[in-house]
């Protein structure tokens, strides 16, 4: 059989959802989401690990896997009003990132040129290359604006004398011209990393990066607000990236480079499904869970949170409901 | 000897204060709080472990088990002030759903029957149902509201084939008329259950859920105000049931059904303490505690705490003690 | 569709083996062995948890999950050299133990009579009742002799107020008539329990238990010889019952009721392996892995490779394979 | 040689700052910063394990131990701007309280006696005493104002028997002159301890304690900048203590004694930066990282962070630089 | 009341058999073993803990806290067929060794000089000091051989600047006269300490001690019986004091110093069994359980275990048994 | 400066061992043995994290990080008595199977071609290649044998797509010629891996492979004799590789594919030392030590102890001490 199932375990699929296998076409026609898993954890600089999050978070959840969650606040069923098929993982062998990306990054663009929205899980942040370039591929370069949470800017040049890891998909992104510099915003942003020379490399791409000062001084919604406006303005598509370790270790524990005083859960959920629900999102990644580091799954089940809470917000607004997030969620009272 | 003492391990009492015996009523005469053990998770849908949870709750905290916790902020040592007694476990098979229940209802009712507000540990949240219903029995079915804490409405109707469970308990209560279902409210639900059908009958009950995004968007304070407002509605008395899951997994990791965005333990400390302070709680339980999934006793340590910031606040309320919440911790500055 | 597949999690199977269901003759028409999961906790007397147990032993393993283990020793490849089928997990809800025992023995029985070994994963021990019995119902009351690894003799009376539970399944057994007593042969006992009139009881019914000091007095190779000659004396097949805590805790950490001082992992793979090969096995279950108190997947892996020593020795045994222990594994060498 | 290195492990630094020796001045001639490791817990009430704080401090970062940390919202390089020093542990034997505070005194007032800011990582909290002691030995008794963090006011006057412990030192040092009660300012107190009569002694002193309830009522910042202003007068400079329980359990597991409630990681962070931006720090000291208790290192992550935090704003301040908490990470957006 | 208690946590008692108090005679009179707590862990020179060790050894068994536990292989109760009592914890703070170990000299003493065997709860192997001692006051300097179980000989002189501590209990014995340095036996030695002058050292005592490659070569039995015959030539007891780290860190992780290479638990517990069963002991301590290293409990449950067969041997060997180790569990097979 | 050092983590040697530096080769002139880290996890098959094994292995110990270590048995202090240097790691780019290879076979070599044992830490097993290869550069192709001690043959064809990764590199020894086939020992083998194909092309090479079968059937002490016979048949040297993974799970948890039931801790290092004292070693490494799925470090310490263990062996031999292991650890007993 083609399909190639998850890499590392048995076969399942997210929560439940049907199968499909992208060398046969026929699978995933009129797909709405297409999840694709990435188990790739050869570009991490430090703790590995993230070649067990497709597994994770496709399974770390308490309800059954019945390819059915009504999302309480918005009313819809994602998982059934969408049609969202699971592709399985992509062969992705640590031991060799160019192949890795190569494969990847023409899964995501089977995806994308087969009308659906590619759902990639990581893996580490390396991934962010191929899914983003795979993405641009179909819908052009420079067309689709980033919106990328994370506590590091993912910008850096060359790291273990390779051109490729967990540190540099960004800059390869701008650097290829698949997505543009002046719409690239960053969410969550701290410590110590980059050094000045990024930093200066990247303010003449004209990024947009919100670092943790600002969105405490301001305000997380003020910001992303801000950023909506930048995202939206000539470019038709948008393209989220989430990187884990934007939430604090606190939350997300089972990480690789995890930098304190990050957001918290709900701050990421909320943002994810405002995303999902105002921008027209034509691709995403979720990355950087390891399960080795994590404890009593939590962090998995915020990845697997963060899907569910991105496709509600997607199903939400190709129903065209309006969302009061103030209103009850009961009828009557 | 009629003492039942604890289930699992050895025979102690909440951080020491003093033991009773439910089959002897002069051990337990004057007392203000009677705290029992539910050491039952045969209901729980997914992890268990929460048999380990009275255990837990009572000997969790690093201070001398002495009987005596004064509280810096409202200047009451509750277990001081307070008659409180520690009546230990019932015997809770978890093979036998129906006869723990049972076995549970009649402890309950007992101690509200001689007066006290039983402050029922558990256990997974199956036992709100014999816990609010043995208040009821003394006060008055319907005369008592719910306060609920949890990130589940616990509003199933059937599970695993039975009527009891711990998704269940709302559902059994407002069905027995033991409690209004416009008297029962609801604090911190998110996530993706139950579906549509569950919320239809819970909004024909007139419940009233606050969501974590309404909680988020109109601050939890003026929700609880809200809350209050309709628990003193022609009802005598109040049921606080907390389910540890409300908070974040971040906070609380040691549960069976963690959904991730959920409240801070500042959060929840401060509102059990501020309904423990201005209404008159007639009895409570602290549920959802599963030691084998904590770490570093973090979540024990919550649940603990939560006993202690409603004794205090209780017990400031019958002292009359008003409260500045704004006000300096020493006198004098 | 019929088939209820895993109650915890995702729909897998034992390493990748077909499905089949059991209320479709069609879909195990022909197997050797059909592997039933038993996913009940609800029996255990302290630590639970073995809800997870089937899902962890089918699913943990680093090789692939491809449907083929080739034995290096004996060199079968048991999964492919017998049909060996999953039927998923029958429904047991732990907070109903007498619901989930007759359930799980209509489902071994079924299995039974469909001519195939029926190989059970726990859940705790308590299914030893239903396994056996849904296996003698078919073989015949008192045809089939048992076979016990554990540290415990687990013939208790009245537990918790129930006569089914953990402790208890080999009493129930014997009472019935299911098990002769005279042909219950018990391996690895030691500790605390059970008390004096329950050693009675047993010597009464003339059960022959290996207590670990006469194991390491006489050598385990020695007592399993002496053991397989009464097992085989008038009887017509042999019950293997595998509880994990026969093994030393620092090999299986995550168990329910752990006793220092078991056998090691390599004794009880070489025991498990010798008994199928050697002994006509009608049914086997292998029980108390409890995956919260485990640690890397140790104790999980053990089952796992349990079952695997189990089949392959099944698989040689029916090939009619000699097996010479002190033999090299490369032939020419 | 001279230098004592870690106590516990190999010779390491932190993140890879030069070493010096204090028993040679000339290694140390020039410093801004000494950073000085206490390994001692006898002092605990409860768990213990701080006596691997410093090493878990000084090596946790995912980042290369290469003695640059660029801080991306102030713009700072601390380790390379401030010439910082490690001059490895000071011997101290965890059966000898009286012993080692004596050595740690010493050390401590050596590196202020240089000129250096003394950045002493703990260690329980007993060691407070002498870095606040030996600091003040060289600025003068009464000189120097107590910014401390925590959440348990460290004011106890005898325990097991002894003057000296970590629920103590605020006590002794208040008792000494070395500090003055009336500018020891404490942040994030909750929970139960002290009891009413310590709590009295506390006021006699003119101390000023934040509890949690008044930080979340009055707002933090407010707290901090009435907080500053007491410290500021008549003092010559400013003492920093942190004590890592100050924070939430879920952001802290890695400690002692853990109070819930507490601040987030975030909130530690900022004010801790702004503490050292705004205001003339001579000494600091990090306490009760106990990394047994840690999970994926996220606590010991934490206390290396709010060193790297003090040591930037200790930077940005020297070099005369203001902060815009509101205004963008990178030039020109 | 006099009584002290666990020092960290409640009031419990091991397995519940009953309570006395040390200053008051009547509580102890006529009783056969007395447990002492010794919660110290400041003189550890690695990993710290034991202070848990008391608490953890007396609770961690999965069988009720009855004071009931009949040997399967002995067929002997002994917390039934003895008097066995608990006296609580010795207040021991670790962070002043030498007042500890006065206190606890005491205690045992008193103890001893009742008549009855002081069975310590440790704690780090500091307390064998004080503990044989104690005895020693008692029977007489030089009147009590020593079997001393350990990976490490704990003959070291000064460490940390300290005549006390982990490393040095058993030199400071022999220094004293306390005990015999050519009554000293040592079982299970192995690794890289001490060096070759404390090796001089304790030849030129005479000392006897049986590293791991003479246990393997020789075989276990052969030695203990070789030393048997030392440790009885004119002598007129024996002190039994196993530190749990004798034992492989596969069996017992959760301790100080895990040295690879150890024991099997299975071998520890036949050894002390033997020894209690054949030799006139008159003390024994368990020590060097550090739970915050265990995993599932492995370590304090073995610990609990030594001391159970530490008793049932005392009880055989009172009551005149002879056990034949070959011999059935079970009468009449 | 031109050393690396470790690459994750602070710059520390093997248990305080002088520092040397590959490419100055003054500063490895006359060494005996060179410590190398090989951080490489990118050729795993299953549980990645070894990357972080030569940190670990190096610094995972209670004793002082002091350069000196006296075997308790052999009466030698190898650390001492050879003169042993740690080179630090070679840059191992995870991402980068190939140049990783390269990177590591040339450091390798230099140390050969210098005259020292080479010591390589891994790391996962894909790194035997490069060090059995860098060794055999410098002795000859075909004249050093294999001592290979695993759970597993690797000797996989190719994997994920790879020709490299660490269930291969013993294939392409023997395919390259560095090695012999027949001079090929391998010693634990167990489980299920890998498939006939491999086997039957393993006996064309004249591979020997002791299964845990045989060794638990003959003896480990007979089948090691039986292979040191193979071994120093017309070679010139031994090469020992050690995957961690040969010892039970029990002993070894923390590793990325556990094979139950293998070998004790206590008869690995008892081979070690035999192989090292019998033997002329020339070329070791030893591998697969993953720290994130470590528990309380007994992985790490076993694998610090595998390589003390060795380097004792080897410094006896060179002393030509002869070691009875039946003899006493003191003299004059």
């Amino acid at each position: 059989m083609a399909r190639y199932g998850p890499q590392y375990g048995p076969d399942i699929t997210f929560l439940g959802v049907d199968r499909c296998a992208l060398d046969d076409p026929a699978t995933y026609a009129g797909a709405d989401v297409v999840i694709v898993g990435a188990p790739f954890d050869g570009g991490t600089s430090h703790r590995p690990g993230t070649r067990f999050g497709p597994m994770a978070i496709r399974q770390t959840d308490y309800l059954p896997h019945d390819g059915s969650r009504p999302h309480l606040a918005l009313r819809v069923d994602a998982l059934q009003d969408l049609r969202v098929l699971d592709a399985g993982d992509v062969e992705m062998y640590s031991g060799d990132v160019e192949r890795s990306i190569a494969s990847l990054e023409e899964a995501v663009h089977t995806v994308a040129a087969a009308g659906a929205v590619p759902l990639v899980l990581g893996g580490d942040h390396t991934i962010a290359l191929p899914d983003a370039t795979g993405v641009a591929r179909h819908h052009g370069f420079g067309r689709v604006s980033m919106l990328h949470f994370d506590a590091h800017a993912d910008t850096g040049d060359i790291e273990f004398g390779s051109l490729y890891g967990h540190g540099q998909p960004m800059r390869r992104l701008i650097e290829s011209g698949a997505l543009r510099g002046d719409r690239f915003l960053q969410i969550g942003l701290r410590g110590y990393w980059p050094p000045p020379e990024t930093l200066s490399w990247m303010a003449e791409q004209n990024m947009r990066s919100y670092e943790m000062t600002e969105i405490g001084s301001r305000g997380l919604d003020t910001c992303l607000t801000e950023a909506f406006g930048i995202a939206l303005d000539d470019c038709d598509g948008v393209f989220l990236s989430v990187d884990v370790d934007v939430c604090d270790p606190g939350h997300a524990p089972g990480t690789g480079t995890p930098e304190p005083g990050g957001l918290s859960a709900r701050q990421l959920l909320d943002s994810v499904r405002r995303i999902c629900l105002e921008l027209p999102v034509v691709g995403l990644d979720i990355v950087e869970v390891s399960p080795p580091y994590d404890h009593a799954e939590i962090t998995a089940a915020l990845a697997n949170r963060v899907a569910l809470e991105a496709l509600s917000g997607m199903a939400a607004r190709r129903r065209g409901l309006s969302h009061d997030p103030a209103g009850p969620l009961l009828e009557g009272r």
